[in-house]
């Protein structure tokens, strides 16, 4: 494809997205498909020669957009959102047009810079210390597993370097919340420690992380020989956005040198917010910390920043430095595959830094605050309607809720409720997705789409109101 | 940002890289500016109020595009080619302007469903059987750490479920061979393994793994008590390209019952031409195959393809499943969350899909011979000028080179290769990445850019003529 073609096809595709994003509240949230209908709509084999883009793009109209669920819908209420601020979009559309990649420093010196420079701009938005330096990875996920990793090696002395965890004297235990994430859990699955070596704390009523039970739990493990080697607390979690007491875990661990890493994927977009800040108080004690500005902030995905205070540890776990990846500069700069898993790096930084300019800090923190405010609307209204209850704290932007008429309880409760969810996500007018919180199912609002208004959150009220009826 | 100033500004973005992409050719390869000198001018605060687009691309046209090392350039020979196509770029501007995350097969149909037609599109382009299904990661390294997670757990039958690797009785030991990509020590280390359980098998005279000391390796680890686990070969070294012997290792190995995963991360491409199958002669008896079609293929970065055979044993040591990730259709589809570490994805496929529909496999096939053709020229002029050698066989599209002028060697040798090699790299004329071989710096010649053509390997090998003449 010549540059030529680009240029026309691209004008093209901009127009496309631009169209998709101006109506999207006009399709069905949740694509209406089955398994396997999309697969049958696209050839098995590929093509041996060439096909035109208007083939390409009219498959991309007739069976792509349709088998899509629309995250940027102004009625997704789902996981927790992804927006993709259309700013954000076009500093990606730049990242993937110039087809640099960040392997070392010299591979792309712009592409390390500009990641150091928005880094530390998040870093400053958050309210975090000078002692913090970021990195973008691609998922919490990820970014959780590499904090495990940095645990894990700090407790055993390096022991990568010798026979691994195969060899530890006395095995090594993470700590975490009955509600935290299930990529931690992964995370610590994968890094080898073992389910047996995976503590889940008891939480508190407000679902956040007991201090005390920590302790606890730590001391128990002592006695047995074992060694605690890290706790991940959430500022945020996934079922309620609980917040786990950081500074009195802070106060618990000290005495045990454990590793302690913050969770902040959702919520740490909300530290945007001064007012919002003292959700993560003790902060500054901790070891490390992910945030994702792909999600609330607006980023788009993947956009996962990790900040760690011991860069020198970090780099000494994940460093590989093989000829082929040397450079005259080593040293004096910042080699980012030495922050991460992956050696090739895109140029994400551009994302964050188109975001952050065309917004500046004070629109991100009023579309925040929007969002803050509807979720206590939504939960005002819940909790001062017969038959329904709010099951959790609403610090954050989404509501837990389960509608509970009379006579209705257990499995049968479940039942209903996964109906009316159900009902409200098949009508196509706006999506929703169920947790189980205290062993019975509710329903999560997660309210936070770029496009979500007052509007859509009362439009969503009324049909939850309507679809219990059809119970 | 609304949809009409997307609209707009997105037109603007397309000309820009449409224009870089046609003009590439006349900017400096490597970009020409120190450490810190990008981010010296930018703020180091973020933008309280919003700044207008014009002024954020100002700054990209005047700080960010004179600090990039031009990846898509005609005459970059360093490293692996990352070859961002046009076509494929177009199929990623959809990915990030849909903003669809790919948690859950019901999260985006589309997005699971695209990527199993497009990984079993690449499967029959490569002429790998039915049995292998594939799943996008971000990179090979990844990819690689996915693999030896996966041999781990099968040689210590899920061990992750109870104690992890922190109760095998018998340490597991990975072999890789002394040209292994960097990323294999660094997957083993980061799987917990540990440096003393990684094995550097010797190589041929062609820089191959030995299947014979293999062998011998393997028996002397047995014969004190350790557990073989996996063996990492690699089609296509980043020195040398070099081919370890996949069927005489997968014969060695047999009854051993150890996990083969083969690192194809650059010559995966390649198999796209059935003349070149033979490299990996014995690859449908082995484990698990990671291919990069981000970097001679086209894909845009980043596109790697793993393949596995066993997708139960992939999905019982990678999934989660807590109660917000359940829908419906689970059993029935495929989450691609299980075959990787992140939990969020973006559209991937889609870049695929693009690249391969636009080119179809004919003329993917017709870029690949001219750069195996150009790499046999450039060979060919090499050993037959005085003075000069080419270090390794040819098999792909990297040539090894080393002026070696009569009376130099040693130290004063490897000085001479640096200085040179960056003579070339300090004009802006080409750039070259050195790598050490047998103990002695030599450059590598990496062919195979996209706009990469005959004239530009003959305008190198003037350049490289000349600059040996400046030491």
């Amino acid at each position: 494809m010549t540059p030529d073609e680009f240029r026309r096809v691209g004008h093209e595709i901009v127009d496309l997205i631009a169209d998709y994003r101006a109506h999207v509240s006009e399709r069905p949230v949740m694509a209406p498909c089955g398994p396997g209908h999309v697969k049958s709509q696209l050839p098995s084999t590929p093509p041996v020669s060439p096909e035109s883009f208007e083939a390409i793009l009219r498959d991309l109209e007739r069976v792509v957009l349709p088998g899509l669920t629309h995250w940027q819908h102004p009625r997704f209420f789902g996981y927790f959102p992804c927006n993709g601020s259309l700013s954000s979009v076009l500093g990606d559309y730049v990242s993937s047009g110039l087809g640099v990649l960040g392997l070392a420093w010299q591979s792309s010196p712009a592409l390390t810079e500009l990641e150091e420079v928005t880094t530390d701009w998040v870093r400053q938005m958050v309210g975090l210390s000078e002692q913090w330096q970021g990195v973008i990875q691609d998922t919490a996920s990820t970014s959780t597993l590499v904090a495990l990793l940095l645990a894990r090696e700090r407790t055993a002395r390096y022991a990568l370097d010798r026979g691994g965890l195969q060899t530890v004297d006395h095995p090594l235990v993470v700590y975490t919340s009955q509600h935290c994430h299930s990529s931690v859990d992964k995370a610590a699955l994968l890094a080898g420690f073992g389910r047996d070596h995976v503590r889940h704390v008891p939480v508190d009523d407000g679902y956040a992380m007991r201090a005390d039970a920590l302790s606890r739990s730590i001391e128990r493990d002592l006695d047995t020989g074992l060694q605690p080697c890290a706790v991940v607390l959430t500022t945020g979690t996934t079922a309620t956005t609980a917040l786990d007491p950081v500074a009195a875990v802070c106060d618990a661990v000290e005495r045990y040198g454990v590793w302690v890493h913050v969770d902040a994927a959702m919520a740490g977009s909300a530290m945007v917010l001064p007012e919002c800040r003292w959700m993560w108080e003790g902060v500054e004690r901790t070891d490390s910390i992910v945030l994702n500005p792909h999600k609330w902030l607006g980023a788009a995905f993947d956009c996962s920043v990790f900040y760690v205070r011991d860069v020198q540890h970090l780099i000494r776990v994940m460093s590989t430095t093989p000829s082929y990846l040397q450079s005259a500069a080593d040293g004096r700069v910042k080699n980012y595959r030495d922050w991460g898993i992956p050696l090739g790096r895109r140029f994400r930084a551009l994302k964050l830094w188109f975001l952050i300019r065309e917004q500046g800090v004070e629109q991100l923190q009023a579309r925040l605050r929007r969002d803050l405010a509807n979720a206590q609307w939504l939960a005002a209204e819940v909790s001062h309607t017969p038959g329904w209850r709010v099951l959790a704290p609403v610090p954050l932007q989404t509501v837990c809720v389960r509608h509970e008429p009379a006579g209705l309880e257990g499995d049968a409760l479940d039942r209903h409720t996964l109906a009316w969810v159900d009902r409200i996500n098949q009508s196509g007018q706006a999506y929703l997705t169920p947790a189980v919180l205290d062993g019975r199912w509710m329903a999560r609002v997660s309210i936070g789409a770029e496009q979500t208004e007052r509007e859509h959150v009362e439009h969503l009220w009324r049909l939850i109101q309507e679809a219990v009826k059809g119970s």
